[in-house]
């Protein structure tokens, strides 16, 4: 599964903490724990590789294993199952985004998830030994960490909320409230099937 | 939201955990960290009070910022919200389970969860302020929160799974085979709310 992080403006974010890295630090641990974490797996130059992927070309496949964290350097993707002939889009990663299969990050486990590019996209891989040694290298990242963990909780009890609120127009708004930006990068289609319904129906709901 | 544990077989792993405590600890982080979390607020004595509910009574309802959390000591109860009129189950707590309206734990706001005795039941509480500073008295109970939180988001991708999932057949199976217990502890009309089926659909997958 995966590290879809939908609050928008990571980008000037990001700039904003390499420009006062260092500085601050409690604040941004509290305030913005996914670029603070990237700020520094970059300062300690942990990347293992970057990897470039064509428009629909897969990053990971239903089956696999896959203990991977994945930061988005340029691109989108997607994360889908498939269920009766049935995709069904439950995240999406964009620039600046950290992206996994995290139920394979956690459990070391196969996954059901695929990870598909949406257009040509460039993502940077550090591997779970190293990512797990970086963690418990210092107290701030621990607490950066469950940090974040706590904030993918939070997420996720909001996207069950979402597919639990039959009124498709409800739905529409709670993610463009939540996620704007997903507006913008993503293609109607995905975002439809994110949203349990057809593209023909968010269009009409977008034109209202 | 709630912390619902359904990995069953709580009641004999606690009281072996009583048994057994202070040796073989990092097995048991490891094993299961929602035991012995308990053992250790038990053993230093933090419960704030013990609140009893009778039958259909709320521990907490809509709107309400609620940063406790619960272990059910006897009975059992649902977490569920209303989206148009139409109550949704989301999780379940019994015997030995902890529970928590966690939306309101981690982010200190209202949250739309009710948490609902199912029949008369007894919990003890803990608030979050002594929760917290009992995680950051020590390294074993900071490790033991981050595998509760670990735990947390693989079954809430379980769940997302199980939702998405569009055959009530299948939709049973996932849960039966996860949570077996919970088909003994909790009435059929609650299960069938969680699996998002009408009882009648339940009675006819259960009897075939």
């Amino acid at each position: 599964m995966t590290y879809e992080i939908l609050f928008g403006l990571y980008l000037l974010n990001y700039i904003f903490n390499r420009l006062t890295n260092g500085l601050l630090l409690y604040r941004h641990v509290i305030m913005n724990p996914i670029s603070n974490l990237i700020n520094r797996i970059d300062h300690e130059n942990l990347w293992d590789c970057e990897i470039t992927l064509a428009r629909d070309e897969y990053l990971k496949v239903k089956g696999s294993i896959d203990t991977n964290i994945y930061l988005v350097v340029q691109g989108s993707l997607r994360i889908f199952v498939i269920d009766e002939n049935e995709e069904h889009t439950i995240r999406f990663g964009y620039k600046n985004n950290l992206i996994a299969s995290l139920d394979s990050f956690l459990n070391e486990q196969p996954s059901d998830f695929y990870i598909q590019a949406l257009k040509k996209t460039t993502v940077k891989a550090i591997n779970k030994k190293k990512y797990i040694s970086f963690i418990e290298s210092s107290e701030v990242n621990k607490k950066i960490w469950l940090n974040i963990l706590e904030n993918f909780v939070l997420q996720q009890m909001e996207r069950e909320r979402d597919i639990l609120t039959s009124s498709p127009i409800q739905r529409y708004n709670r993610v463009l409230k939540r996620s704007p930006q997903l507006f913008q990068e993503i293609p109607n289609k995905y975002i439809a099937s994110y949203l349990r319904m057809t593209p023909e129906t968010l269009s009409r709901i977008k034109k209202s």
